[in-house]
């Protein structure tokens, strides 16, 4: 949908009041994102008048100064569902929760009336759906949908649009970060308290737990090399998880550190499941400007997938057959890259 | 001095034939910001026909991509100064390198053109003066110095200056970072390589030496807490030094890594030096709008000093007792807080 007639819809609904009783709804394991555009959006609906709610499985506690967004005590409990909003999620078996009586696809669609998203692949069926691929995040779209909406930022709109572009872009580290981003931080900061984010960084980029903290330390005493330092794996099989009781949640983000690792070109991080099965995550220094490892590429060597620089697969075996399968399809994956220059 | 008179002398130089030959200097063990607002000065003068060199011990080789600014090969070696130039540093005794024939204050200072920093307390003496404390970092004092001078950004420069306020501000994660340095960041942008500086993130934020990852990881599994975790130690004695061969550069950051633990309000590196003493890096959750423990006031129990949240000060006798006298202080600094609010 061209972008002006999707805004200039969502401007007439808002004045129109068969347009209320609003769910908004974002993805499985709301990361910063999923939260922050939902936020963002439901209380710009509020703002308008209506009677609106993030409806989802409750977000880390980390996102816990976004809590009213999502909190049903306001109106006295949950109430039936009138319209759904999307935003961040690329389709139904995506999102984080559904409410009663509406767990068919085409249920779900028949109340479906606005879809924002910047992931290409979104697949909801929808007549209002906007989706920005270029956008950094989600809550870049509705840092133009309350510009178009002629609704000011305050300090909550402003905490939560930012939490979406800052980590959507790793705080403005990532590739995604455009101009687009960096003047929508810009504007932003005029609302912060003291005129900066320090205190949300300090949440998502600045705080670890310690236990977090130890288990990078073993994945880097037990790290092993390949082909001169270029690959990294880290295993955590069942008995080392079961000595330091690691949930897969808390083994997120480890292979990012082990990839930071100077001379890394690709780092792996194995994780035995119950099953016995090995879950690999995959980050390697793809670029689409510089080129590099691509990861999904390398994943779907072994039925996998995911994106350019982020990727995943299942193995089974010992952890040494697995590291020399992974090995054998970077350099695969290196030679293809190479053939095609 | 005001502003706009600093940019209009600087403006009215560019035009004088007799303003040449300059030397920019920045200060000791130059950061992100000393290279990348000397670099962008330097070229900025380059572009406006005039002889010039960033004058400098040669920065840390991650900066290579701004080489060129301190090559003196380009004029067939070094050339006798008559104009210096000084950025980001507060003064004399704090420049990285003097040219022969000017180890006095004095002499420096008869060719001492035009002072830029962000310190608020330079103590350079020199009629064309600015300094502006409220900047994140010089090179936004350069940005605006391009703007004024009517000179376009291109690849070079957008680089360099995006350096200095990247780097400057952690990424745009430290609570300097104000709607201003998201301005410069945005226009920047259009002068990056597809669009995006993530090259020049992946080399400052995204990249860490083996080695420095093993010393974090070292820290970590050493690490000493008190009240309550609120308090974090790491000791690097001397024998320790010894059998990981770890500089002192090799040490920085790693008290950061430790601040992040959460809970964590203060946290100390003791770093034994070869007289036996311990040089002592201490980083503190304090913030100028929402408080906490002060690390200058704290290092200045021990005749120490720095910054509201990062300090540093020497301490002699065994590690445990010196663990004992920075939590006497830390309590004493958190009550002193607390009873003047």
């Amino acid at each position: 949908m061209v972008q002006n007639d999707f805004y200039d819809a969502f401007k007439a609904s808002l004045s129109d009041p068969t347009f209320d009783r609003i769910y908004v709804l974002s993805h499985l394991n709301p990361d910063g994102d999923a939260v922050g555009s939902a936020c963002a959006l439901t209380y710009l609906l509020r703002l308008s008048g209506k009677k609106a709610l993030y409806f989802t499985e409750t977000p880390d506690h980390k996102y816990a100064y976004l809590s009213d967004a999502w909190n049903s005590d306001r109106y006295g409990g949950l109430f039936a569902p009138e319209h759904f909003i999307t935003t961040d999620t690329t389709g139904f078996s995506r999102l984080s929760k559904l409410p009663d009586g509406f767990s068919h696809e085409n249920e779900f669609e028949l109340l479906l009336s606005f879809v924002i998203d910047h992931h290409k692949c979104n697949s909801f069926s929808c007549t209002h759906k906007l989706v920005l691929s270029e956008k950094a995040a989600a809550g870049e779209i509705i840092f133009d949908l309350y510009k178009n909406c002629g609704i000011g930022f305050d300090e909550y709109s402003a905490a939560a649009i930012y939490t979406a572009i800052a980590t959507d872009t790793g705080c403005f580290r990532y590739a995604n970060t455009r101009a687009s981003s960096f003047l929508c931080a810009a504007e932003l900061c005029e609302f912060a308290p003291g005129g900066s984010f320090y205190e949300i960084n300090k949440i998502h980029f600045e705080t670890k737990s310690f236990k977090k903290i130890k288990i990078e330390s073993y994945a880097v005493e037990n790290a092993i090399f390949r082909i001169n330092g270029a690959l990294v794996f880290s295993v955590f099989d069942s008995s080392e998880r079961a000595r330091l009781s690691i949930t897969d949640i808390e083994l997120e983000g480890v292979v990012s550190m082990l990839r930071q690792i100077e001379g890394v070109r690709a780092a792996f991080v194995l994780k035995q499941q119950p099953s016995g099965e090995f879950k690999v995550s995959v980050r390697t220094d793809y670029t689409a400007a510089f080129g590099g490892i691509n990861a999904a590429e390398l994943c779907a060597c072994f039925s996998g997938g995911g994106h350019d620089a982020a990727a995943g697969c299942s193995l089974s075996g010992a952890p040494d057959e697995i590291i020399d399968l992974l090995e054998s399809a970077a350099v695969k994956t290196m030679n293809s890259k190479n053939a095609s220059v």
